[in-house]
């Protein structure tokens, strides 16, 4: 450690602090050795404004304790992770990156754009293609698992001994449970949940490791997973490189094709393209980019069309594309609603927003009651096990307990029937809801007559679906909340247009539409997102007219809900402690400066470094930094003048190829664009490379590897504007710099992330190393 | 000159230039005052790479050319012109803002927030009630027209004199055009023409003067305009000033409130409200920002539901909400077309690129015309009701030549029918096209059953529209060219539709949808808009499984109208050489550096300077400058250290309330942001200031006004960077430094939108006073 403080480049910390400050930090007191931010940015720990001054000796105790308890999992809310790192959305515009645009004509331009547009029809197609399969292997798969329960029950109604019926579905329902949870959980933890959380951190700009590789799941998760492979011609998972599209092979190009497939995902699920692409934009783009926001489009068209066009021949009437998405909500009638219902919405919406954030605080602790005791596979899938035996068993005790008959009206056709204890012709209500898959009774609540449901059976319904819903989320299963939420909502809201209707008022004719309203206000409680998802629900209704009252739900759902608690995804995302950015910085953070946020002192190296220096900078495991500032001018006394930057990844590519200088000779061949975009994106560690005593000598060139024009900013500049700059650029690395255009410091996503506004004004969140 | 040149704190020349270049520009050269570009920017006029060097004496020789002819406005769409200004979008932090801030109590944020929410509520509100208010005179003024003329004609008919009754229809036509021209012609020109143009301009981020002032108008620039005034809370026009939303008074709210104003028009005009979001994105929003969108959608939705509320009650049906929009295509069937039929759809869309491009070309040599020779008020008006004449005499020939006589069908009913030649019974089939407003011959075309119309008919109908529609665009009246677009194309895609239902074969049933795809096939071909477009087609025909076909017709469209000529808002924005910017940088220009593209030297001044010299720079009426960057460490060898950033309009405000130091004495009381805020948008001329010989020898302490971190470039910056820098914080100015943080050259607008990729590669535009 030593040894390498004294050859590398450090830039001392910015002038004008008073001498003595900070430096006492750089002591190596105990447990300091685990923390970066100790060690690295002992300037940034002194706060001035309103935030509360950490104390150092806290934050050490603190950590000490936290390492006293080593199995357990930390889940504190007030802590960011530094094992994520950022993508690199910024172009890095070296000279061997001017050279390649260079020698490409105008038409090489043309070729890369035709190809991106190509990748996006791939990618709507192959997720089109792959929704279309998934649509039809869970009906079939359902309809055989309804028809087995179905006839033993019917058979043991007649000739008694129920319980064994409630054992076999409890039975079946845990098998197909089981087989997805030990895939997950043994293969591929990552693919637990909706993956929405996770591609919400990718396209904020998080790189989570494994998240867009091979796998099942949800569709939005599926369209991402498709585009990271389409448009990197090869497959990581599947060991096949197909050699094409490398020119795609960065940060910056992959992003964009992971927001066209998420997109394309939406677009499939719901049947929503321009739900799709704003689901994309709210969650991902901080640029707007005219040409790429067509893309996606493009993608979602394309992914909702194959759809279509495939069940249309499934369903034997090739070319009658009725089925945009997996989920269809149905034809609602046009302007079916008045004015006067409008408040009573509102107040849906508020209802929403309280049984969402009950479910998410439920959700929350549940989820930190797994992570402090259920860490082993095995008990995962045993806990899947259970959530679905669970199920079946209370889906069973409610339909048992039930004496909801229904006489099937002339334009409902009901799929399974299932008598039980109604008379002939009849069959039990609440059964209906279960024997059919989740979509399926969405659509019923929606549309069936007023009268279908009775009032008690909706309430017992709901009652029981929340918990079992929120048990669900989170278990080791590739599955989402959506439709659950969907579900729940359409059942209370159901419920309430039933007790309108027997108010005997007879205005409120229709519970179809309070159903509508309820699933939306219910999801909007859960999930929180606004604009995509109202564009959403409106094309999954097909009906314009539906759009204020939809969107007037969810605001209302959001608001009341953001007041009790946060939005189930940004739950699951704080838990992980990922450093996600939001889309403005703090509104009280005008006060503070770059000077406070930044981290320092910065590691730099000259234009010319040492092989050994670098080698020792990369290989230092207590600060894994990945971006360093290349600096001239640099004396001991004095931080260097900014001319550059340089990423750990193209440095481990320069180690690797050995692009050395011996005696003002170069020892390779020149370098290509190419040869790092085939390193890319698992860049080899610096451990597997070895080098030499005799090559430690040697230098290295950086001056045509590193972008000659990183963005800085002063000292002084606010937090809001290094927030916007960050944000509106993309990027992963911004360096702080001095009146004389010296290096004082630097501003990464984690040290934006950190801020955030409690209850209590400015907080500041802990960096962790877990 | 010189004594300002003296006084100045002018930033010399680079200093990594070879001496000599580019000090000879300097030179007093004739016709040299005319354009600052040549006195200002010298530096800039070196290029490198695959640009074409522009000699300066060519440069001087064409614009003494440009002299000789005084009276022609020049047209030239190589030029750029300087008389349009910058929006600040970007933020002024300096110590004024700081403090207000500061005082700010989390409850006060919260409050700006709810207002912004409340005056989109109010902006889609006032929009949907003037579109309604427009819809109901336009109906009924037509009506009577159409009541008028439809009795002379039948009156005629048997009685004879047919001639009268087409002077009478000319003459009425003739009145009201006149009407509307008169008023536009006289009081604000700026309201010819669709208002769409300058929309998207301010959108862009340039200043186009009076655009947002009260006026008539088609409904996006209404929207636009109902933004202005409500967000400030007053109207100059109305002199009205009602001291609220006084905080939102500076540009960056202002745009951002009239982006809502656009999206709620282009809400009301198709019920699109997810369409007119996207609009306003696609043309204004560099950044997308969350909260920001969703209140744009607030907004549009607000519009589309007051629009349809207040319809409902006029039609009688209070609470049926079926007219989300001004025009409205009605319903289409479900999934009625078929795979084969795309590629049908697709060669429509080729046409209507075709067709476009026509149009576009047309277009221009009759706006150039008019730029020539009807730029008197008197020529407009008479040129309007030539055009209005000329309408209906054609229509009135069309009439009467055709023969096509139809009976009315069982579900659509004419309102106007026009026996003419026709037996009893029957109606004139094209009289029914011109006797109705265009919105509804729109809907007849596109749901009309099959052979409604004769081929021949609509052949002719096509044909003769196209060019009064062609001539109608640009008139000095307030009209736009969608509708006639929508009519064109849905004229020449039914007949298409005719031809391939009349060809036997029997899959092509319905004709209507090809005159859909022939209406947006031609828009696109016309106006060349991508997503927002298809997004508003969606809408409009209220049927999603529409949006492949749609998108892949405009797609078609747009790529091969592009290829003939440009689309027609931007061929108006170019012919009006507004600096208008793209959405990236040319492709090619990876080699240009900041240093090129830059104005330099720079007018700075001190953190103290003498008011004299403030005075003097700012009157310097050879550049009117607008941002000066404040400068230290400066002499007279050496640019100065970059230390802030000043307005002129700042400036202004200081010299106005005489914040002068006299002996280290402040005479004034201190300033607050609200003194800038009460004379933002109108700063009075530097000329309405007077500053008395005494007060010239005053100091002025900028240091507080200033703001202190403006983005900074490298000159080695390229120009891809810059631009995305520009685009993406929505900058005025971005101050180029060396790597010692000196001041050697400023970027604006008009910088960065003179480079474009033409035919040849990289072209540069010029820049001229006009």
């Amino acid at each position: 450690m030593a040894n390498i403080t004294k050859r590398v480049s450090w830039s001392s910390l910015c002038e004008d602090r008073a001498p003595g400050e900070g430096t006492a930090l750089l002591d190596d007191t105990p447990g300091a050795r685990r923390c970066r931010r100790q060690e690295f940015s002992g300037g940034s720990l002194f706060r001035i404004g309103r935030l509360s001054t950490i104390d150092l000796d806290e934050e050490v105790t603190s950590k000490e304790e936290t390492l006293k308890q080593p199995n357990e999992i930390p889940h504190n809310e007030k802590l960011l992770s530094l094992k994520y790192e950022s993508l690199d959305y910024d172009n890095i515009e070296n000279q061997l990156f001017l050279e390649e645009e260079g020698q490409m004509s105008p038409m090489g331009f043309k070729c890369v754009e035709i190809s991106r547009w190509v990748i996006c029809g791939l990618i709507g197609f192959l997720t089109g293609l792959i929704a279309c399969f998934i649509d039809i292997v869970v009906e079939i798969v359902a309809a055989y698992k309804y028809k087995i329960v179905k006839r033993y029950i019917d058979q043991f109604v007649v000739e008694g001994g129920l319980c064994a019926s409630v054992i076999l579905w409890a039975i079946l329902n845990s098998a197909f449970v089981m087989a997805g949870s030990l895939v997950v959980a043994i293969f591929e933890p990552i693919a637990a949940g909706s993956g929405i959380p996770q591609i919400k951190c990718y396209l904020n700009g998080v790189k989570i490791p494994r998240v867009v590789r091979l796998k099942e799941g949800p569709m939005i998760h599926s369209g991402a997973v498709v585009a990271a492979g389409v448009s990197q011609g090869r497959s990581t998972s599947l060991k096949k490189d197909l050699k094409i599209f490398e020119y795609f092979r960065r940060d910056t190009e992959k992003r964009d094709f992971v927001s066209a497939g998420a997109a394309a995902g939406v677009s499939a699920a719901f049947g929503a393209p321009v739900g799709g692409v704003l689901f994309s934009l709210e969650e991902g783009a901080s640029f707007w980019n005219q040409m790429l926001t067509w893309r996606i489009f493009f993608a979602s068209m394309i992914s909702t069309f194959t759809l279509n066009f495939f069940r249309s021949i499934y369903n034997g009437n090739p070319g009658e594309l009725a089925n945009p998405g997996l989920i269809n909500f149905g034809q609602f009638e046009s302007g079916a609603y008045k004015l006067y219902e409008i408040p009573i919405f509102i107040c849906m919406g508020a209802v929403g927003g309280v049984l969402g954030a009950g479910f998410n605080a439920l959700n929350y602790w549940l989820t930190i009651f797994r992570i402090r005791y259920i860490h082993r596979s095995y008990l995962q899938v045993i806990e899947a096990i259970l959530a679905a035996a669970a199920t079946a068993t209370v889906s069973y005790i409610l339909m048992y307990c039930s004496d909801d008959c229904q006489t099937p009206g002339e334009h409902q056709a009901v799929e399974y029937p299932l008598q039980l204890f109604c008379p002939d012709g009849q069959h039990n209500s609440i059964a209906t809801v279960f024997f059919n898959t989740p979509e399926r009774s969405v659509r019923n609540l929606f549309h069936n007559f007023p009268g279908s449901y009775n009032s008690l059976t909706l309430f017992l319904f709901t009652f029981t679906y929340f918990f079992l819903a929120c048990w669900t989320y989170g278990l080791t299963v590739s599955a989402g909340v959506f439709i659950p939420s969907l579900l729940l909502g359409a059942a209370w809201g159901r419920l309430i247009g039933n007790l309108l209707t027997n108010s005997g008022v007879s205005i409120f004719a229709d519970p179809g539409k309070y159903a509508l309203m309820g699933a939306a206000a219910q999801l909007g409680g859960i999930v929180r997102m606004t604009l995509s998802l109202t564009v959403i629900m409106v094309e999954a209704t097909g009906n314009v007219t539906y759009g204020l009252p939809i969107m007037l739900v969810l605001m209302t759902s959001k608001i009341v809900g953001d007041y009790f608690a946060e939005g189930l995804y940004d739950i699951h995302i704080k838990l992980q402690s990922v450093p996600f950015l939001g889309w403005e910085a703090p509104a009280t953070s005008h006060s503070f400066t770059a000077r406070e946020v930044m981290s320092s002192p910065v590691m730099c190296f000259n234009r010319t470094e040492k092989v050994g220096t670098i080698v020792d900078v990369l290989s230092n495991t207590s600060a894994k930094h990945n971006g360093f500032p290349i600096v001239s001018d640099f004396t001991t006394n004095e931080p260097g003048r900014i001319c550059g930057l340089i990423l750990r990844s193209q440095l481990i590519v320069l180690l690797k190829h050995k692009v050395f200088v011996e005696r003002a000779q170069l020892k390779q061949r020149k370098l290509l664009l190419k040869d790092f975009r085939d390193a890319y994106p698992r860049f080899p560690p610096i451990q597997s490379i070895h080098v030499s005593q005799d090559e430690r000598e040697c230098t290295m060139d950086l001056t045509e590897f590193m972008n000659p024009t990183p963005y800085t900013v002063p000292q002084e500049t606010s937090l809001p504007r290094v927030f916007k700059l960050f944000r509106a650029l993309g990027l992963r690395h911004l360096v702080v710099v001095d009146n004389e255009n010296r290096v004082v410091g630097l501003v990464t996503r984690k040290d934006l992330a950190r801020y955030h506004l409690g209850k209590h004004g400015l907080e500041e969140l802990q960096l962790a190393q877990t």
